[in-house]
């Protein structure tokens, strides 16, 4: 079945439309009409090639919501009609310790994504969300509970959303606690917003003044300037736990060094040149850590979205036609987006 | 009271005789009678102002062991002709929350070293074992119950011991774990010696071949020679936690990628030059963390001795008189040594 897909044939070449094949559903598959797609920084840097191994044509788009329209024999979870998302992961192997926990994005045999991941269709990698359909594993496929009028606004929470709800989750961040979250951007929001409903006092920390006031809407309780020494000091040693969320490289020391004995800094960006070296003393003193988290898995990613619906959780997006996908990449890149900007699918077929 | 003592008037002059002053018993303190006093490398850093903040004259030594010969009128919990030892602490503010929780190593108001730590004492600050005598805090004396013949070995356990105790017990490591432990040395030796004792399927790192069968005598299951890049790979992605004794700047990707899926790296040595900066991409994709921890909490500091005495846990040492000093620091610092010095400190009376 040919479907409409925006996507690049090259790296240099900007994306253009492209007809493209989906699978006839199999017995676990869920076949859905995408109605909107977030449009996520993974997506540009896989598309122009900016990391290894992007494989063309290339189309992007891993935060899809969209109603299903078709379904396989075996699929009981889902029926036509049903309003679902579709995240950054559609297999996993399904058979190693971690897709055993239910932790599908740490798969010990390599998840496939959602887009460049290795697949038996045409043309032997996965085609994204920028389409106007898509064919999933039933396994992969998250039920969305928020009301129809905010589904655009849900797209993102598919992947800026559980790449911060897993890690707030993970480390357990809850009423009492002190939590940071370090960069306003679409993964930041989000961490402000869940933080805040998970009942922690939350700061936000920004480069920029002039997304203080922004921050504080969001639902922080405090807005720290980090290029300001002093307001920066006034935090030492106080963070139960700081979700990183800028992937520019930029000076760990600082955030470490505001974490309470035991305290835990999580980083969910890979840098595009490494951070500065961490201080190994402020880690010793305190016996303080530096980690890593990964998106999340499939029945955490529901647990997110059923908690978002619970508690009136969206992002705050801009929608923009695919047709403008290009600009919107340009603006994305200066930060010139609050803070999401999401697809409507409709317009594919203009 | 005037004692015998070895120290150092400068940074660049060798240590000698000192005659120091021990202050009378107060009301909660214990005179110790010192038999012996390991040699650590934190001594050195110290004695050669190679830290900054070295005060002089600097008496060093902060693993002690020896026989109460007075106690105070509020002292309870030891008598005259107890065996006991002093670690790397004689005080902390016992108010602070670390304090409170029994980690008084993390004292948030600083705890007060065994050498080189503010003191109303004469001559204001800490001096420490490589003394006849000390006089410190009941609540930091620990009680030793090894056999006698083993006094001397047990004097490590005191830094070289706890240091590598506390992070092996606060990252649980036990029965059916795999667990590392990077270079082969003073800290190090204990750690494969007590990751033994916990249970745990222990593989020694060590960049020396030399070292190999003398870490499996030690107790490890498995020895890996770092520089040796097919034994490295063949434990990718398979150990529960790595506790990294090197202080020198080297590569910890190459320990970091060794981890499961939320294994931990903690690391008890402060480089003198930064490690390179970690790949946080190697974190991220297996939730890895990178942590720090430091010595160990009196209370824990006397769970590990009782728990040494238990499993027949001593350090592997070389005893010296005060008078060879110097040649032991060079010797040390070539890693020349099996695996501690040990200070026999009936020799500061010749």
């Amino acid at each position: 079945m040919a479907v409409q897909a925006y996507g690049a044939h090259a790296a240099d070449t900007p994306l253009e439309p492209i007809a493209i094949e989906r699978r006839t559903p199999g017995a676990h598959d869920v076949q859905i009409e995408i109605a909107y797609c977030g449009v996520c920084h993974s997506d540009l840097h896989t598309v122009r090639s900016e990391w290894a191994g992007t494989l063309y044509p290339c189309v992007p788009g891993h935060e899809i919501v969209g109603t299903v329209s078709a379904v396989g024999d075996d699929v009981t979870d889902f029926k036509p009609g049903d309003v679902v998302g579709v995240g950054c992961m559609v297999d996993s192997c399904q058979h190693c310790p971690s897709c055993g926990e239910g932790l599908e994005q740490y798969c010990e045999n390599g998840f496939v994504g959602t887009y460049n991941g290795p697949t038996p269709d045409a043309p032997g990698h996965t085609l994204g969300g920028y389409s106007q359909r898509i064919v999933v594993s039933d396994k992969f496929v998250l039920t969305i509970r928020h009301p129809a009028e905010q589904l655009a606004a849900v797209a993102p929470l598919l992947c800026a959303g559980i790449t911060t709800y897993s890690p707030l989750r993970h480390w357990a961040v809850g009423p009492g606690q002190k939590v940071g979250i370090v960069g306003i951007g679409g993964l930041g929001h989000m961490g402000v917003k869940i933080a805040h409903a998970m009942g922690a006092h939350v700061v936000a920390f920004t480069t920029s003044e002039a997304k203080r006031d922004d921050a504080l809407a969001l639902g922080a309780d405090e807005v720290v300037v980090s290029r300001n020494e002093a307001e920066m000091q006034a935090h030492a040693n106080s963070f139960d736990f700081i979700l990183d969320t800028v992937a520019a490289s930029h000076d760990l020391d600082a955030l470490t060094r505001l974490l309470k004995r035991d305290g835990t800094l999580t980083l969910v960006g890979v840098p595009e040149h490494p951070h500065p070296a961490p201080d190994v003393s402020a880690l010793i003193f305190k016996r303080r850590s530096i980690a890593g988290s990964l998106i999340g898995g499939i029945a955490e990613t529901q647990e997110m979205l059923d908690f978002c619906a619970e508690h009136g959780i969206v992002a705050d997006i801009e929608m923009i036609a695919i047709q403008d996908i290009e600009t919107a990449y340009d603006r994305m890149q200066r930060s010139d987006v609050k803070y999401r900007f999401v697809i409507d699918s409709a317009t594919l077929a203009a």
